[in-house]
């Protein structure tokens, strides 16, 4: 994690602006002194660390009404600017850009999307992507406080480095673009530090932060679309895994020897439970819409639900015998078939799990839709300070 | 975890002396000023906190000879008291007590253990403890300086609470031992806080501290023993999962309709890839020594071990598809077969992970053997501080 490239004393420093940030985040505005007694930091590093803040704009100083005057110098107290955008989130979809930005209080102050041709260049996918956050908060975002700006991407990431062939968008011209190419674009235009990852997995984080599971420490998420994947978020944090290869629960194996799956394995998850996997199995079904409207009075398009669900209860039981999540999310536009999905998993989830973890399944339906990936985005962000989740708790970790 | 118990200030407290250590450890002596430099720590709270270091006598205050002196009073240079004991493991086995002890600078300073008959009193089996803790650095460990004792014990463990029924050793009067009675019993004997875990999830921390996975952020370590279990280690620290029920990848369900399990349900990992299972499936085998040594002129008996390598190599693919560990820890009595049992793990785990992960197996023998536990135990100890993994890491995060 981009904090891991950091030296002990720069993490150190960033550590003691979480800090005061915090604070600020948690008892209200406050004076230098009650900062300095509360972190137990140095007068020098304290009003070194404040000035740094004031001037980018996160933090404002005033005096307070009817203080009395020492030395006709009012007490100045410091509280964070609420206009001050502190992260901004890009979901880089196969055929979208999503953007939100939340403030230095950690409020999500704005999202919004605008849809593109597929294989649109990347410059022209950033220049979107710029335009669609100078319009957030109407406009008026201030970005001198921006920490950073967290990016999706489909496919592996395996931080900066190039990704697996064929696993990420493609460039004009169709060679796989390099993340970190895509991150020079958009520290060109943004000008601060810019964290990627795979966009499933930031919509699990996302779902850690501000959705069905805002605030649960342990969450497996799993998002059934045309493909199927998902994400691990461990002790509040997301779960890379090595070399990124983390949250691949489409490609489990579900059924030994079962069809050739696009990763090149046979019997993946993936093979019986993505939209296509399902519509293949009910000849006549072209269109998802169409089969899952036709649910209630169709026995055999639930048979084909119920056999899928049972695979991924049988998968999702495995993982969690393995990791114990607090809660599972199940995502994706499979999700929306409610019931007629949820029920068999639950079914198998419990069959396969151990009989002393049954009465604790909590599995939840996804929350936030398509803008997982842009919240997730920014999630990551305000996740990369070490020290962000070891002191009193900014909203998204506690998920108020 | 138990810093999640403290106030955000006592983190903060427990953090600055962490840093403090860390920065000795990695610095070698520094003077008060040097220390406060790096800190960026008011001179107040640097000057409490090595105050009660040095009371503790985990820091040791000296004049370097021939410094220069400065109005009369000398320099003084802090660093660590290498023989102070920092924290100590002991792991309550079924029939056995194993303890070990680090220094301050995070040196394993002596391990030794002790058996005795299964059932024994945790009175008694505390006592033993307590005699073999006496006896480690011929006697002349120091223990002012202990800042905690970790405990393993046999069972599922969920932080402080009391363990699922039959889950836990039994007491005197062959009630289930609660694991907040025994905490109470070893606080009163080292009069320091006790942390307490499942002791296979120990030895799994062991390995990634000090053993075959020194060092490694994420670790898979699966145990295959009289019963099937293991844990994960995930950035460096020990994933326990919600209500302590992390880890269990022996009762993954690796034969579908399969044997019934002692966990309650059918085709566990446990019925075909425990040492009772191989050897049920190996007429004329009741012993695995003899199993073992027959292994080279008995085809029959290899045939048994691929079969459940075979699962074991199944199972572990589709948890390393989900977490992406670095390394994956074979350990239990039965890797002792060596490649009889890792070839047919490895052509398994080949088979069922996704073809861009295959290049990265990485599956090794553990190598700490029965004094796992009692060492992860202490390496839960020195991962207690929110911090300890965050500033300049102390020898066994860095495996060094």
């Amino acid at each position: 994690m981009p904090h891991d490239q950091e030296s002990p004393l720069a993490r150190l420093r960033r550590g003691h602006e979480e800090l005061v940030l915090g604070l600020l985040r948690t008892h209200g505005p406050l004076s230098r002194g009650e900062l300095g007694r509360l972190t137990g930091l140095s007068r020098t590093t304290l009003y070194d660390i404040v000035a740094v803040l004031v001037d980018s704009g996160a933090v404002v100083a005033a005096p307070p009404a009817g203080t009395e005057r020492r030395r006709g110098r009012p007490v100045e107290t410091l509280s964070l600017h609420p206009g001050a955008g502190q992260a901004i989130g890009i979901d880089f979809a196969r055929r979208a850009v999503h953007v939100a930005a939340v403030n230095v209080a950690h409020e999500v102050i704005g999202s919004a999307s605008a849809p593109h041709t597929e294989g649109l260049g990347w410059q022209e996918r950033v220049d979107l992507a710029g335009r669609l956050v100078g319009g957030l908060a109407g406009g008026t975002l201030r970005l001198g406080a921006l920490s950073g700006v967290g990016v999706g991407v489909v496919g592996p990431v395996n931080g900066a480095a190039a990704t697996p062939p064929g696993g990420s968008p493609a460039r004009d011209d169709g060679a796989p673009l390099r993340h970190g190419d895509l991150s020079v674009l958009l520290r060109k235009r943004f000008g601060v530090p810019v964290l990627l990852d795979n966009n499933t997995r930031l919509a699990a984080l996302a779902e850690a932060t501000w959705g069905a599971a805002a605030g649960v420490q342990d969450v497996l998420y799993l998002r059934l679309s045309h493909g199927v994947g998902g994400g691990l978020v461990v002790g509040g944090a997301l779960h890379r895994g090595a070399h990124g290869l983390s949250g691949e629960f489409g490609h489990i194996t579900a059924e030994p020897g079962g069809r050739r799956c696009s990763c090149g394995k046979d019997g993946c998850l993936e093979t019986v439970a993505s939209i296509g996997a399902v519509l293949d199995a009910h000849p006549g079904s072209d269109d998802l819409g169409a089969f899952l409207a036709a649910l209630p009075g169709d026995p055999g398009a639930r048979r084909v639900l119920a056999e899928a669900g049972a695979r991924v209860g049988t998968v999702l039981a495995a993982v969690c015998n393995a990791i114990g999540p607090d809660v599972t999310v199940l995502g994706g536009e499979l999700a929306d078939a409610g019931p007629a999905l949820f029920a068999p998993v639950e079914r198998a989830l419990s069959a396969h799990l151990m009989p002393v973890s049954r009465p604790r399944i909590d599995l939840r339906p996804a929350s936030l839709g398509e803008a997982g990936g842009a919240l997730g985005a920014i999630a990551l962000v305000l996740h990369e300070s070490p020290l962000l989740t070891r002191y009193p708790a900014p909203d998204p970790v506690e998920g108020t």
